[in-house]
């Protein structure tokens, strides 16, 4: 397939697309973005994600300069242009380009651009294999629920955590409390619940955590969105992550100390594979 | 003046400047900046905003790809080119282009791109009319310290304030303590001293804010880096910002009540006596 961008109106190739250096996105971070998974050559969960887009861009006051009708046939255009079977698309919305000034430009010319890039899915026994996190203070920002593309502190904590051979790095504010990971939702099972931080301004509010929520509820698991600690997660038997990218990935260490018994346990695997399900009924293979 | 950039190693008119849209500043927020005034064609404490762009640089792990000489020769040039005499220049440095992850690139591009711009320097009776201020909570990351690009809290701060006939949102965390202002750093005439929140994570280091305390000291006027809260904000006799941008900004009236009998006081009038004279010390009209 080839990766291309679609920019206010024309594709061209993804490597060669370029936006204004006066873009708000560039010089303030003044933008919020999607990322919605391609299977079988179909956006899973599409209408959530561009709800969510559109839920971000109002709470920063940036109006969606087009429909949901206009935005969908964008990425019905793109993914045909580029043959996109397996990928994601990119949704980034800016302020748009105008002199540096933090206040909003008078007469807004909000951008907005579209990528499509080839990612493979990782299925069978990849998607099982568990990896392990660490744990990080959470210095974020107050209003994580904005899917802002203010992303620094989760580039340098996800960068601590692959230094240290870990896939994620689990957040957590005063008390302990976790929120989140860097780019994806915990779930841990205490007990015999399984628990996930509420919806609040402090954690993303993930399609693939909603996802994952809906099937424990159709498979009969009690779960609850109820916060838990670094402590609670210590004697957790089971812990596992949520996002678009890394789908429902099982972990089995938190900071080096095992998690059940080191392997991906019961609740994950019908969990993952409930979600392999809802691929297959959403994007089903022609 | 023509408005000019510079972006690795290529001078075009910055309306026409371009980034790649995968450029990590672009996408992630992964990048520092820098605002430096020039007067009289000549970059005011140049060397301080260097030191610290390399200092915010260091903390998010990202090596300057030049040297101070060549930054130097870069906007000595670019001054030239455009035929800058009241100004400001601006520096970018970004972790590059590279297909998007939070994980820093193997093989990292970094990218510093300049510009300058026009800019009028107040001066006269402009820059000693005080302005009013709000005060919000600060929601920003625990590192404010890192001149990042990350500015999105900022920018909805200061167009609140906006909203409200103010100049400025000065911002307080927990127990009501006052951090800075949205882009500015805020000193309070408290009793008989002068007082300014001391460097700490939750600030930036900012270079007009050490000249102002430079300036205080050099009058002999009493001052403490110590933090104070909104309520003892409430009983200063006196109110200023500072900033590259905003210099000595005055402030008659904090959250609509007066401070002061409502004028800039005299403390805020002899350190913008004495900030000018540093204008004409640094760079001497020719």
């Amino acid at each position: 397939m080839r990766n291309l961008a679609w920019i206010n109106g024309s594709v061209c190739n993804l490597s060669e697309a370029s936006i204004s250096l006066e873009d708000r996105g560039y010089l303030l971070g003044d933008g919020v973005y999607e990322i919605i998974r391609v299977y079988n050559k179909t956006p899973f969960y599409l209408s959530a994600h561009l709800e969510r887009i559109k839920r971000s861009a109002r709470e920063i006051r940036l109006p969606l300069p087009y429909s949901p009708v206009e935005i969908e046939a964008v990425i019905t255009d793109l993914l045909k242009q580029s043959g996109c079977i397996e990928g994601y698309i990119y949704i980034q919305l800016t302020r748009g380009p105008a002199p540096r000034d933090h206040l909003f430009p008078v007469e807004p010319k909000p951008s907005m651009v579209f990528y499509v890039r080839e990612m493979a899915s990782p299925g069978g026994a990849d998607a099982v294999k568990p990896g392990k996190c660490i744990t990080l203070p959470d210095e974020r920002w107050l209003n994580c629920y904005i899917k802002s593309t203010n992303l620094l502190p989760n580039v340098l904590a996800r960068q601590k955590a692959a230094e240290a051979g870990a896939v994620e790095a689990i957040l957590y504010r005063a008390g302990g409390i976790v929120t989140e990971a860097t780019r994806s939702n915990v779930f841990a099972v205490i007990g015999d619940k399984v628990r996930t931080h509420p919806e609040s301004k402090l954690i993303l509010s993930g399609i693939t955590r909603r996802i994952a929520l809906d099937i424990l509820e159709e498979l009969d698991v009690p779960s609850a969105e109820e916060a838990f600690t670094i402590e609670d997660l210590s004697s957790a038997s089971e812990v596992f992550l949520t996002s678009t990218t890394m789908e429902i990935k099982p972990v089995c260490a938190v900071d080096e100390k095992p998690v059940g018994n080191n392997k991906t346990g019961p609740v994950g695997r019908s969990v993952i594979k409930a979600f392999w399900d809802k691929i297959a009924e959403h994007c089903p293979k022609e």
